[in-house]
């Protein structure tokens, strides 16, 4: 099993935060603009690109401390792993751990999605420290698998 | 052991971005400004930073496909980690797949360096794209760890 880890500083408050990972429309100014579900505990967030997407069940959405997802429906490498956020605040930032984890193999597509997530949650820190997110259609093209 | 893998695709000649791998002048116009040393198989380069650093022995240079260092003084988590960079041309993209690999554990620390790399990526990618990139210390603040 691989995964990815990311590590992030934002300044603005937890709850914020919390609110940008479980409510549709502050995901869909971040991460997808075509962004519809659930965001608490048993329900189902729906996640559209361009070409595909992401169904993520969310096991877990603790204010303002954590939320967990496994990824339902998707690219196959993505099915049954699991993507979790953990928040704590520490002076002026809110520190958002990062994993997106239970990857089979440390492939070049798993290589894109760490990149990508990274720039996703620049669009994340960027959406709540300036009121403007970066999410797709519009996201930061990183190569040519976009 | 654990690895942190990030995967880009920059539209310039392959032999432009191992230029950018190899000249320490290039290297400080996207990760470092205070960067020397040399860049060849066998060499040595020096990372500086606002607060400590990176000497990497090359392990590898081959022009132009494939870059490799091993850590030999830095942070202790960095020392004997090794990183490497592999480039091959597809279409109008340069495609750099890189690794850091052999990490003792998947820490905060590490989680951090996973997004920090990623936005030196993008940097590297900027400057071969548009002649600028964003080098310490002008690079994009992630968190409160800078």
């Amino acid at each position: 099993m691989v995964d990815i880890l990311h590590r992030v500083g934002i300044t603005a408050p937890q709850g914020a935060v919390y609110q940008a990972l479980t409510s549709p429309d502050r995901l869909a100014a971040w991460w997808t603009a075509d962004t519809r579900g659930d965001g608490d505990t048993g329900g189902v967030l729906e996640f559209r690109f361009a070409v595909g997407g992401f169904d993520m069940k969310v096991v877990e959405a603790r204010p303002t401390e954590r939320v967990s997802w496994e990824v339902i429906d998707g690219p196959p490498e993505w099915i049954g792993t699991r993507i979790s956020w953990s928040l704590r605040t520490e002076g002026d930032f809110t520190i958002v751990m990062f994993a997106h984890e239970g990857w089979s193999e440390p492939g070049e597509f798993m290589a894109h999605c760490s990149t990508k997530w990274a720039t996703f949650l620049m669009s994340l820190k960027q959406l709540l420290e300036t009121g403007t997110g970066a999410p797709a259609p519009d996201d930061l093209r990183i190569s040519d698998w976009h």
